[in-house]
């Protein structure tokens, strides 16, 4: 059985490569997009002839979709959500900005009706992978350094990446410290420390956004690591989301839930 | 409460590692040794003065230890297992050798005496970790080749680990194959087949033992590595096993299953 | 003293890199674009609008500019270097389809026009200077093999670098061969072999371009790697030549050679 | 013709290391030995029955090598060395501890006795190639950041060779600094700064020591590599040391000066 899709958002990049997603999968298909820009013209952004464009949220009728993918903006996307969850649509959400309020009382109101989704700011399956697994070797590896690695124009240091994997291998295992007593002979080359867990950011002209967990032990190493070169990554990630979000019960936040 | 450790096989190199082991471990004694060629001077081999050296199964009394770790070989192995089975201690074994037959009849022995224990071909944690890491990250990401690095003296490619390694991807994966009509023009470049996983074997002089997986999808690449500098790597294997001994109620075969 | 240039096959992708390239420079400007499509309105181009927009060769008046930059196509590359080298330009050479004998010929052509210049069928640095070290390195480690990883729609291997780095390397070492009596158990997992260099090439989506040269000897190893994430690399290559092709007494074929 | 090679320290660990390979060199022979505390029986220490072995300088009779290998104590090394000279031997020194003037000194005596002769603080062919290309890399990529790891013992960071390497590819690379307004959320993350050159050091148990120097640009990147497994790899660089110190007509200082 076909599912029907909306893409809230279908015009804008991620939007697009929605729109390339849902049409080469099988048991999926765009039934509806929502775009304040759009002309109603959806072959003009890769959409079948048959595809209902709407501006806004007031022309939407009741049982257009099953499943709404979202992919707007920070000050759309609460609207959006909720008017998915009372309209009968399970939320597939790309888009940042919900407040930690927000997301709780939109869990509540997936709860009301009965209706599971999936709120996820990182859709890279590699990095929320690379995440999963640091977390689970951390129990047998308390020694661990990141090293994240970003194109010179990024203007922050650490990555959020890095910093949650930390955070999650910190969970994970015992309080730790490496090589407590190395004397630094030039200032920070033994990195940021979360924890105990020291992080070092790498920033050069041509990278993209990468990862590396190292972990050692008496003899051996184990080495995580996630390259990212293109956003087009995210998408393996809203496929899964797809799959799965039929068969949930609650509108779970984090990709690393569901796989 | 302390652990009471028997090691059989203690004068050996893997057996000298474990007596090295088991002397750090807070909760673990060791109680006893056994070995043929050893002399009754226990310090001369890293034990405590008070430590039982055993030169024959027959000598050792009932009740000397709760947990039997085992680095013999291949001819004393599967009587040793039998005999801390039937001597009420729970079997940590890395010794190999033993026949599928004789693992399963060791089982059904291990059942009866409502011991567990576990039999580890490999107590590498880095190695078993990739394992299983790998074998999960192939429900999402189908495209996957391994690269393997030993030293130029090893005889046989691929190594073993990879060829697991392969075998519990395919578990987990549809059918696939990635580049099919890909076409060589140097005769063996795109590696060895397995089921559609191409294994790529590496001998250089330096080298240790090291392996790669890597997988690729639309945007981004997931890489799991490890490297085995020393084989004193085992003992973290042999120190989760001792661990858990306790509250395994079956004989497990694979560190995998106990992590 | 600014130098003038003109770009040949301006309105293509890597024409238009090119353009970027030089308009960002200090000590060079864009004088004249040559393009057989080209409408007579440069800024259309990303060009100032004084630069001269020529569609064929015979309008092009002497004088016009001191470097003749080419990404066009492997019919035109022949008789567009052949115009520089007759009008007094310095060819900066990318486009690929030149035959032996027509190189040739341009070189003496060159000599006899006492002008430098360089033809490259490869501007990206970073596998030129891969090419180089490790060719430099095989005199110090015999034992040698190459990785090379690109996307999954790449139809041959091995990759055409990885097999010129395999003959740089060959032209010095000794005649060798690391683990010759290696027995694979799976057919063609120690990869294809050039002259005792074994190479290995791996097929992923998500991939670009990478190559890896491994050196092994005697308790240590030395790695050299390169990335190609995007063809705007070819440009640093392109920057160097013109900086250097003004002191070039012949027309050189390989960015190596420069560098 | 096979050369006589006299090793002062031939019991030590090094000295064992360096008996091993000349053994196993063709045209080179050992001679003599020097150490205060060998027992006069060389097939002890892995020597031929007719190699002489000294337990102090004025023992050892003219003419009886052509080449004194080095691997003493910084008390006995410059000593040693002198004598060397002195006697007409080609002096290959693996032992620190020479001050400056020690070294300048020693430098004209050989002058004088008209003998080349190397003396090397790092013998390692891996790490002094790395050292040699990233110096070189650097004219082409000025932005750069070079990765050292090592074993948790290590009590000093960032490693000697790594600052080395950062000090050569300052003297090749135009004052630069890569993302200067990086804002650090964590203190530390952008590691160690050396001419802007960020150091990054990490400290793992099971690593031994290895080094990485990353160049990035536009498109690409570019990675050196070298990875020192054990002490045994010093030998390679001896090997060539041995066999050019015969041309060499001055007491050069490094072994990449030889390379």
């Amino acid at each position: 059985m076909t599912k029907k899709v909306l893409i809230a958002g279908f015009t804008g990049a991620m939007g697009q490569k929605a729109v390339s997603l849902v049409n080469g999968l099988d048991n999926f298909e765009i039934a509806a997009g929502l775009s304040p820009v759009a002309e109603n013209n959806p072959q003009k952004y890769g959409l079948n002839s048959n595809v209902k464009v709407f501006n806004q949220l007031d022309e939407i009728p009741v049982g257009v979709a099953d499943i709404w993918i979202d992919f707007t903006t920070p000050s759309a996307v609460y609207e959006n959500v909720k008017f998915a969850l009372t309209h009968g649509m399970h939320p597939v959400v790309g888009t940042t900005g919900l407040t930690d309020e927000q997301e709780v009382e939109l869990q509540k109101l997936a709860k009301d009706n009965h209706l599971g989704g999936l709120i996820a700011p990182n859709f890279g399956v590699s990095a929320v992978l690379l995440m999963k697994f640091a977390q689970e070797a951390a129990k047998y590896f308390p020694d661990v350094e990141i090293i994240e690695m970003h194109h010179a124009d990024k203007k922050d240091a650490p990555s959020g990446t890095a910093l949650s994997t930390a955070k999650l291998i910190s969970q994970n295992r015992p309080e730790h410290q490496t090589a407590p007593d190395e004397v630094e002979s030039l200032k920070g080359v033994r990195g940021g420390d979360y924890q105990g867990i020291k992080i070092h950011s790498v920033r050069l002209p041509g990278y993209i956004a990468h990862e590396q967990v190292l972990f050692g032990a008496e003899g051996e190493a184990l080495t995580i690591r996630q390259d990212s070169f293109d956003r087009q990554s995210f998408m393996s990630g809203v496929k899964v989301a797809l799959e799965k979000v039929d068969s949930l019960n609650e509108l779970v936040v984090g990709l690393e839930n569901i796989l």
